[in-house]
């Protein structure tokens, strides 16, 4: 068989006199995403300078100060910049596929069918844990590098398939390796509480206390971890489960989001927003109150449309409720191989809009300064603001729109991470 | 603004003593998709015998006859080899797009501020007809080679923004520009039967007399025409205008095809069956008496799932009694500025699986087999036998129903176009 050869261009930060690189970026149409300002916080005839791994000025060229005037210039050619995209929901590192279970269902096998061949969560459960860390890595840098063709800069990792503790932390090992190998900003999540392995069948309880908490203590210690998710669902584990899994995030102060309110309303967003969680994720099931409790912690509401895509989902997300409560509403991929086999942002863009209805500006909203806030990185991503992160991405279009308008087409003709491009 | 650059590299089809070129292709698993053998005319450990732009023998490489035993050999290392892409119904070629009526859409305007801004098939007219020669090859070619990067390797293009003499013939034109600036198989389809412009309005009988049937006739005569194509619906052409248009091309001699069954069941299906139409397109609204009179006149059935995607269509195409009645089903992008703004044949293919249940084996015949014979091409494309053209996609995959089950994801290792890579 094939393989993958894992090459990184060596960083290129500084200038050869060991200066900090500078760097003017002019001609275009800047989408920052900076809030209640234009749509889009479009500034025209923009110029953006860039220091080292920042964005040291953004606004109209006009307005540009005399210091940054004589930075060596790049011109974009009338261009649309925006912030590099953020997919703050992926289970990208998986073992093996599902295509075979795919091509069953779409043949008329039925549940038990596919079960008896060994589908479903349990087997990328199977194939995760056959799987090295090596082997992770082989299998998901192609799915990684797709994303990052379409102009996305930061990326958020679940664990949630190996459901042991060795293997929840060779998952979590593979995305830092992931991160090592490309550039890209990199946030790994604990999802130990996915499912409860066959192991444990009927024992909820002894496989929380005996699996997800020791191996998220692990995970801490080794620094694997920047957030803790779970699955709150009639077929994974209840709010009080959940609650037991997210008391010790708050005991090793790791923020917490969680998989809420996808085939039903089991009051995990509620739940989620109790413990001021970063995002609550799916929520197809939400009702009004949840909304409520959302927008008083400043949970932001991450939407998967691949999933509800993929499932043939009918029940849509509350979205207007949402737009009308404040609610931040992001948008992800998904990335996983049962219920979301998707490596495109912009797809998942597309589809916010023609399933979810929602506007091109928040589809792109949901993917920079709202992915960003899910990720608890506003303050460093999301927008193009002076100050923040120089992670930009640089399209051949002539309205921000188009990212959502078009299906299947990948317009981005530059991407800067941290400054270099 | 930025331009597109036209490269065209040189066909390197003989080798340097003036000989056609031999290549063997070994180590792979040929889905020949040749009908009535094993799944996906599945060959594992394949043998195919390139020779110039041929497939001189293809089959289990226990089987390769002596003679192509020596022939320079290639190893696939456990690819997945499949017929070159079809997309077998698309608009490819038109000024503008229509991302900002998509955002006008979703941010709630109504039909008549759309249309009082410029919307709809109008602006694509507009836009189509303002646009020279030139900038329409420009527009188009990013959207071609997007097509191509997944693996296409015959794309129709067809006409129908133009809608009047000269701007038909100029839409034809630029699809064999196109055709002579990217290595694939094209066939031009004239659509000036597609809506009745502005200036004849209500007076469809008169375009079509003074414009449709003249520019059928000077196309002809200039070689720009492979076949003749109609849009029959409500907003467009009855039947009656359809045949009128059909008996010109019978009488020069050019086969049809027709967009029928879309919105509503006006009986086109079975008028394009009736004049052996090579394909009825879209057909969601399609009856038993019309698959009867498709499987009766050997016409293909081309499903179009990215506009009943894009249009939220609830309405399914009946690819079961389709399947019943033995007519072969193709699937293509329609790929269009308003209803299908989509340039990836692979996501047309998950669509068809997930949207209208079909298999990842019909998807991919849809894409081969099915797409050549809507085309005419059966005896030249689409399936991988010997004396078929070499055209072949190979991918970084193992099983073929990956390439229906990923989404956004191309898996493309190499593609051979006539024998050249
Ligand atoms: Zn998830
Ligand atoms: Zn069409």
């Amino acid at each position: 068989m094939y393989i993958h050869i894992l090459v990184r261009a060596p960083p290129i930060r500084v200038c050869r006199e060991g200066k900090v690189t500078q760097r003017l970026l002019v001609d275009c149409r800047a989408a920052t995403m900076v809030e209640g300002t234009s749509p889009y916080g479009l500034v025209e005839d923009a110029a953006i300078a860039l220091e080292g791994e920042r964005i040291a000025w953004a606004g109209a060229r006009a307005d540009l100060p005399a210091r940054f005037a004589d930075w060596p210039g790049e011109t974009l050619e009338g261009r649309v910049v925006t912030p590099g995209l953020v997919d703050c929901h992926t289970h990208l590192v998986h073992g093996g596929d599902r295509a075979k279970e795919f091509e069953m269902r779409l043949e008329g096998a039925s549940y038990e069918e596919i079960a008896r061949a060994g589908g479903g969560i349990v087997s990328t459960v199977s194939a995760t844990r056959a799987a090295s860390e090596d082997d992770l890595v082989a299998q998901s840098l192609p799915r990684l590098d797709a994303l990052i063709a379409e102009g996305v800069t930061t990326v958020e990792i679940k664990s949630g398939y190996g459901l042991s503790i060795d293997d929840e932390i060779k998952m979590l090992r593979a995305a830092k390796r992931l991160g090592d190998a490309r550039d890209f900003r990199l946030k790994t999540t604990y999802l130990a509480a996915h499912a409860v392995p066959a192991e444990y069948r009927d024992r909820p309880h002894e496989y929380l206390d005996e699996v997800v908490l020791p191996g998220m203590d692990r995970g801490r210690n080794e620094g694997l971890i920047d957030a803790v998710d779970g699955f709150c669902e009639g077929i994974a584990f209840s709010p009080a489960e959940i609650a037991h899994v997210f008391d010790r995030a708050v005991m090793l102060g790791l923020p917490v989001k969680l998989h809420a309110e996808q085939l039903s309303n089991l009051g995990g967003a509620k739940l989620a927003a109790s413990y001021g969680a970063l995002s609550a994720d799916h929520l197809e099931y939400l009702d009004r109150g949840d909304i409520e409790a959302m927008a008083g912690a400043g949970t932001v509401a991450v939407l998967l449309p691949g999933a509800f895509y993929t499932l043939r989902e009918t029940q849509l997300p509350p979205v207007e409720a949402l737009r009308e409560a404040g609610v931040p509403i992001a948008v992800a991929t998904d990335s996983n191989p049962g219920s979301s086999p998707m490596t495109s942002l912009l797809l998942a863009m597309n589809m916010a809009a023609t399933l979810f209805h929602m506007t091109p500006e928040e589809a792109l909203a949901g993917v920079t300064r709202n992915g960003a806030k899910a990720l608890g990185l506003s303050d460093e991503i999301g927008t193009i603001e002076a100050g923040k992160r120089a992670d930009l991405a640089i399209w051949n279009i002539r309205e921000p729109a188009e990212l959502s308008y078009r299906i299947g087409f990948n317009p981005l003709y530059r991407r800067y991470f941290g400054g270099t491009a």
